[in-house]
């Protein structure tokens, strides 16, 4: 409870997410399984009209290069009314802060203000991005947190706690206890039905949890907010100095941009045809990771392969960043050449 | 994949529930987790027939003194002729092998060939007492586990490994990849689509999944086979002590069959009134408790306030044993002597 609450004072989440009112956070393996707890919360909330959530009732909002992939409130306002139009009740919405695919972030205020009008469950995924959120230069990706009903960060993505530490905050932790609480004899005691403590099983899918706010207690004592803002800096200074190499040379392009230390970019065919131009990074991304001194992942925005390339780790310095850069031009070069 | 065959083999699970055919296993973070996930891949089996799974569709069946607590078949066949008969389609069933109140085992054979009939598939949650099926004198207790879909135990529990590390087996792991699978373009790489490599994610809920394995092939390769089955045995003869001690003593009787380390018993009054005896056994369990010398917990069964005390913990001896029910009779002697 006290190592969350610190969490959020140091993101600045707005006071009623912390364990002094109705809200709190609570550790969760993996911000899937923090999706999945608040999912149940609010089907709970609606629980008499609302069926089973097959994936015919998921709706997935489409987003291009117009918003820089960010969902718009309009594609999300027509949604909702389809669906209302034919009877459907949405519930939940989850906006993204830094989505894992090209690190978009979605514009919460407005989002925040088109689910309270229909009463639905505004859940704010931010499990890379929200480590970010702790220097005050990077706090405003989360601005309108304040109307969202719950807050997901990973703090074993990019906050230098092992895997795994998922911290999910709520506004009303009633509404999860209430649709995930147990009350088996055996675990009844003093303490619990005094209401001298909190059960954290009844926050959670699992009835078993792990103790694992020490850990995170470890890194914020170890490191401090200084030095955990300083890690976060860096990491975005040095890609962002990638994302310099990778303008600098002709033969690339940087697809989408750049907000964290996430770069998404291409190689771009002489004949920009974009089947040729698909192939070509696929090829590049498996040349690449072939040779065994780097590892790059790829996406796929508006039918673009795309490659992509993070800084996360603790021991990374500028002359890896350099490196890599050059095995990819390299690559590259032995690409077109043959190609 | 490997540490959990070798498992199975331990426990002598059918050949179809290792990695060789079609089944095969896999770590999740609890029982319950492990129940979660086979409930869904059961859904999934009937999935445009059925919709969430509200409390209201979920049947308790009452087992009581009659069975030793075990679930009975009849119960069974007439709980689903019931539902059924209402338009109803029963399709999964959780038997328990060693459970939690008083380590009752249901008759897996005779429940299995009842969901067979109907389809309906047949989890078996061994969670605590799974572990003690090492054992060739103990194994019989999951006879029938060839009729299970899947079966549980938590090597966290009794099995000297460090929590989380519960081992699910399933006989068709093609149902939970189905239910459970996820194919975001950025997890594409060339193992997964050429089928050389498990993505054990799609057997779980989160998409993260730590790496819990090895600390289970540690505890096989540190102990082996005969060290395990010493070291439960050795739990099983002090609890077996334990009940012996709990029989010598005219004040106390054992309530429930004692089957595996746990013992359930209880304080009869002079006068045996139900709620009389209810209260003193609640009394003497806060009493025994606030010594701060050993901790033991309650259930109720067929509404009976029952004590119990588990042997589990790896290095609890004989003397302990016996020190714990010296607390517990001198707690006693004082509560009638004053009540």
């Amino acid at each position: 409870m006290i190592v969350l609450d610190w969490l959020a004072k140091l993101l600045k989440l707005p006071d009623n997410f912390l364990s002094t009112g109705q809200g709190g956070g609570v550790i969760q393996g993996t911000a899937s399984e923090a999706v999945l707890v608040v999912l149940l919360a609010a089907r709970e909330k609606k629980a008499c009209q609302i069926g089973g959530i097959y994936p015919e009732n998921c709706r997935v909002l489409k987003t291009d290069s117009s918003t820089e992939y960010a969902l718009s409130p309009d594609a999300l306002n027509e949604a909702i009314a389809c669906d209302i139009a034919t009877g459907l009740i949405p519930f939940f919405l989850c906006a993204t802060v830094g989505t894992t695919s090209s690190t978009a972030v979605d514009p919460l205020l407005a989002l925040g203000k088109i689910t309270k009008s229909y009463g639905i469950w505004f859940h704010v995924d931010a499990a890379y991005a929200g480590s970010a959120c702790i220097c005050p230069e990077f706090r405003h990706y989360i601005d309108g947190v304040e109307e969202a009903d719950s807050f997901n960060m990973n703090a074993h993505k990019w906050f230098l706690t092992n895997f795994d530490c998922s911290a999910l905050w709520v506004k009303d932790r009633n509404a999860l206890i209430h649709s995930l609480s147990t009350n088996p004899e055996f675990l009844k005691n003093k303490a619990s039905e005094g209401n001298m403590v909190v059960d954290y099983k009844d926050w959670q899918i699992p009835l078993g949890r792990r103790f694992r706010s020490l850990k995170l207690w470890m890194v914020l004592r170890l490191y401090g907010l200084q030095n955990l803002q300083s890690y976060i800096r860096n990491h975005i200074e040095l890609a962002k100095q990638f994302e310099e190499l990778v303008a600098q040379d002709p033969r690339f392009e940087v697809f989408a941009p750049r907000k964290f230390s996430l770069v998404c970019f291409r190689l771009v065919p002489p004949h920009n045809d974009k089947d040729c131009a698909n192939k070509l990074n696929h090829d590049l991304l498996d040349a690449v990771n072939s040779t065994g001194k780097i590892f790059i992942s790829h996406t796929v925005l508006s039918g673009t392969y795309v490659l992509r390339v993070a800084v996360g780790a603790p021991l990374t310095e500028k002359r890896h960043v350099i490196a890599a850069w050059k095995v990819l031009q390299d690559e590259a070069s032995a690409l077109l050449c043959c190609g």
